[in-house]
């Protein structure tokens, strides 16, 4: 399977691909809107991963590239849309005609308001970023919410054990399996059904209380959740 | 510590006093606008707990006794407004009178919207159910947000672990503390600072979200939460 990472360059889509890049044995592709950021970004993680799960050489070495966000959506058979909530929409506009109905787009998108106290959800208009981007895409491409939930400086620290959940959300259950196979291919994360792209919402707003819940509790450091 | 549960006879709250029954050694308090309601169920809970833990004679039997809402408000230490969240405000008003700065008011009150595909949580007005509870109180007594997270079917079957979080929040530090040290002496219940009342929305907004993925994970029954 090709799965891709369009603004891979950042921290939540860097944390991802460096994860499947250890765990797993996809074709990674780093989407950005530069290609040779994204080319040297590639480079940079099949290094790290390397380094990480052995000598470098060989088979060790995983199989990531860079590529424009148009170029990686083309040709992938899922694509994360690790980009920040005020460019999800025009994102997926950007790359809409690369998309058909066998690629399926995964958002982890939320905006958020922090303060001293902690952070809290700004819920878009259409109800959810999940919503804000199946309103973006091609009507047959099934758009999935998940990875909202994951601290991206706990997933880049490939040494740091995760045995956290993710929550899958979207209207196409299908495609929600695809994407909750793909999460779990990285060891230590475990995902979790929350049905049609209604509940999207509170799933999103998961990620708010994280942070405040890091920033407060001493104890907990980047912390995610696991359901039980 | 005196800890009384008004609404103690219904499912959240009698959870809540069965577990504390069995695991703790507070004076404990079912309070009910009737009375004898109060009093039978203390009578239930007790036997319950009893029978849970030992033979049912001396000590193995705790202290729990029936009030109405405005007696038990009056002598507690803690208490807990385990009532439906439209009659949050009433239930307090109907007590203030005997309440101080040396009682800790707890609110596990969330509004919830529940369909085919999930439940959502109702925001009211004010902010979050916290703050609707602390507007109600007298201005000295502080109102924690606490209890959200946790499963009645579960809290009240004594045979089932728990091993999950409550989130604790609310603008009054030692009041936090004192109601996370009670959550604690549940055996399996771990309580996580969330910090001042501006962050209670997040926090309540964790039930709908248990609702939705006990619907939707066949893996997950009454599930509950925990941080790492």
């Amino acid at each position: 399977m090709e799965v891709a990472v369009l603004g891979g360059t950042g921290d939540v889509g860097g944390g991802l691909l460096l994860r499947w890049g250890a765990d797993a044995s996809h074709d990674l592709v780093v989407g950005s809107r530069d290609g040779d950021r994204a080319a040297a970004a590639a480079e940079a993680y099949r290094e790290r991963v390397a380094a990480h799960v052995g000598d470098g050489s060989g088979d060790a070495t995983p199989r990531i590239v860079g590529r424009t966000n148009e170029a990686a959506a083309a040709s992938a058979d899922v694509v994360v849309l690790a980009v920040p909530p005020e460019y999800l929409a025009e994102t997926i506009a950007s790359v809409g005609d690369g998309l058909d109905d066998e690629t399926v787009l995964v958002s982890p998108a939320v905006a958020l308001d922090v303060d001293d106290a902690g952070a809290r959800y700004q819920q878009p208009d259409r109800g959810s970023y999940t919503a804000v981007a199946a309103d973006a895409a091609p009507a047959a491409t099934p758009v999935v919410g998940a990875f909202h939930t994951l601290s991206a400086p706990r997933l880049a620290d490939l040494d740091r054990s995760l045995g956290i959940d993710t929550l899958v959300v979207g209207d196409d259950p299908e495609a929600r399996a695809t994407v909750a196979a793909l999460a779990e291919e990285i060891e230590g994360i475990r995902a979790i059904d929350a049905g049609p792209a209604a509940n999207a919402a509170g799933v999103e707003a998961l990620t708010p209380l994280l942070i405040t819940v890091g920033r407060h509790d001493d104890a907990l450091r980047d912390p995610g959740v696991r359901f039980s």
